[in-house]
């Protein structure tokens, strides 16, 4: 057995036994840890992605304070588009910014190839260096998002509740939008083996804003995209197949691929699990906002999820979506001892 | 049979058959019309809502324009709690923002009684003139909030993405939560029975947001609240219960009550109507965003919606949810017509 292979999450997302349940959680790394935000002080949001060093620092920081089962590489899912030549912006507490939104067919034909060791390069070397520096029982996820979710936010030109533009553009421009995801998808793919290559164990794919489409519109205009990201990568590597109100679409993502498919907390872990089936694993699923309440207010909630996955092999814990940053860092820590300590068998 | 019930939408509501498939549109009277436009041009928006006269007018524009079945009440699900206390404004573009939201049991204490009469009494007189100028083949259909999208605006301040402060109360204030949700319960049951009695044919309770919860959140945290307002009211007026979001709590939705459940689009709608069970009819479930593109591409949708309904009594058709702002009006005719000569049986 090699050291990887011994990776309690590496070896969930194979659907193998593990003597507890694994545990890490989405967006781990961030503004809720004071070691995030003195970090952060001193450089700004882009540049903390840009700068390995600085990067792997903040890869590393919830490993050592949680004790979490997996690292997740810290970088933002539009690093990767910046070459289309959009215009993005990370506005001081506002989220990422697109200047010039793609909102029609010629909007898509004037996009400029996207050069990935350009854009992303130096997320492989921050993915060497926390490679080097983690323990061998700690996993380390890469991650990209998933060719709708990054569209969303390049016609949209940032976060939206509608999504109303995405959807205009698919529903009266379908092959330029065929035609954008494609470049994403071909980007994407490119981008994670890189990381793959680089050291990262597995790859979480997060397709997070995908759940304000119907599964008619999935399966047109996004389902083949992700497919195509995912059979593209390298073979032996689990794929975490990741969005969030998906209740209606998990059969669908499941079809487009991933070994472990991400629920979130409006699906019960159970049915979420029964809608996927029984040759994937699941990853989820407590309700972040859980944790803004004191431990003894979410233990039973833990129990209950730990309880729908029943034992069964290929349950590695996780929020439903990422750690809000009001979150106090001593529940986030009440709750990994508390998955460890519930779960062990 | 009285007039009333020939009306096609409450035949439907009963699940009568009916010779075409009754529709009418969430916010079919709004901003996207230009004669609210012009309206709304003279009048402050709450001042719109209070103005009987002017909510009469407004109510009725889209019945003349567009020949829907149903007239919707013109009126502001946050009227009803002005009474509270909370500091409730309509800032001009922002929608509704409350100052002084309850996120505490002390806040929860606080709260004034609501005194429907004087914070929605002009609401009735609103339902009395429409009913006297609207055909009697056009059915006036009341609406009200539902206890917990609500209190999420009471709790939150105003409209959100994540419903941190809302969740945060319920589960570290379990008993001030409910006491909240029964002081709305409360006044929506005697808001709606008031507007039954000042002449609304159907009533439909909007819990829009409640979508952010889990099953198990709902059956504890929102059920109980929602079933006791649909117990209380009038008996033989059609109920619909509508959110969004909504695929994992429909049947729990079903269990708190209503005639007919409504549906958004991320539910195919002959699943939804699986899951909340033949004994209700269903209202939906279109896309709004559909409506952006030209009705060539909103057609095969509407065709596959009518399909999945196969005829059944009991359909009503509808949008997922509200118009948006920024659909051409003759779309929306468009859909109207479509829905009635697709449906001619």
């Amino acid at each position: 057995m090699s050291a990887a292979d011994s990776t309690l999450l590496l070896r969930a997302a194979r659907r193998e036994p593990t003597p507890v349940t694994p545990v890490w959680l989405m967006r781990q790394a961030g503004r809720y840890l004071p070691e995030y935000r003195a970090l952060r002080a001193r450089h700004g949001f882009l540049e903390l992605c840009r700068n390995p060093q600085a990067a792997a620092e903040v890869t590393l920081q919830p490993v050592r304070r949680l004790g979490v089962d997996a690292a997740i590489l810290f970088a933002d899912i539009l690093l990767l588009v910046e070459p289309l030549g959009v215009g993005l912006e990370f506005a001081a507490g506002e989220g990422p910014v697109i200047h010039r939104p793609v909102r029609s067919e010629a909007d898509v034909a004037r996009l400029k190839p996207i050069d990935v060791e350009s854009s992303v390069g130096s997320v492989f070397e921050t993915v060497r260096l926390v490679r080097r520096e983690l323990s061998p029982a700690v996993a380390l996820i890469g991650f990209a998002g998933a060719p709708f979710t990054v569209a969303s936010y390049v016609v949209e030109g940032g976060a939206s509740r509608d999504y109303l533009h995405t959807k205009r553009l698919m529903y009266e421009a379908p092959a330029a939008w065929h035609r954008l995801m494609d470049v994403l998808a071909d980007a994407t793919a490119t981008y994670l083996n890189g990381q793959i290559d680089a050291g990262a164990q597995a790859v979480q794919l997060f397709d997070s804003w995908v759940g304000t489409l119907g599964p008619d519109d999935y399966r047109e205009h996004v389902l083949p995209h992700t497919r195509s990201v995912i059979r593209a990568l390298r073979p032996g590597v689990p794929v975490i197949h990741f969005g969030t109100g998906t209740a209606t679409l998990l059969p669908l993502m499941r079809e487009a691929g991933g070994d472990v498919i991400g629920l979130d907390w409006r699906v019960p872990l159970d049915a979420g699990w029964a809608a996927v089936g029984p040759d994937v694993g699941v990853q989820g699923n407590l309700d972040p906002a859980a944790l803004l309440a004191r431990p003894a207010h979410f233990r039973e909630r833990v129990k209950a999820i730990l309880a729908r996955a029943a034992g069964r092999p290929g349950h590695i814990f996780n929020l439903g979506h990422g750690v809000h940053q009001d979150t106090p860092p001593e529940h986030v820590q009440a709750l990994v001892d508390m998955v460890h300590e519930l779960s062990a068998r």
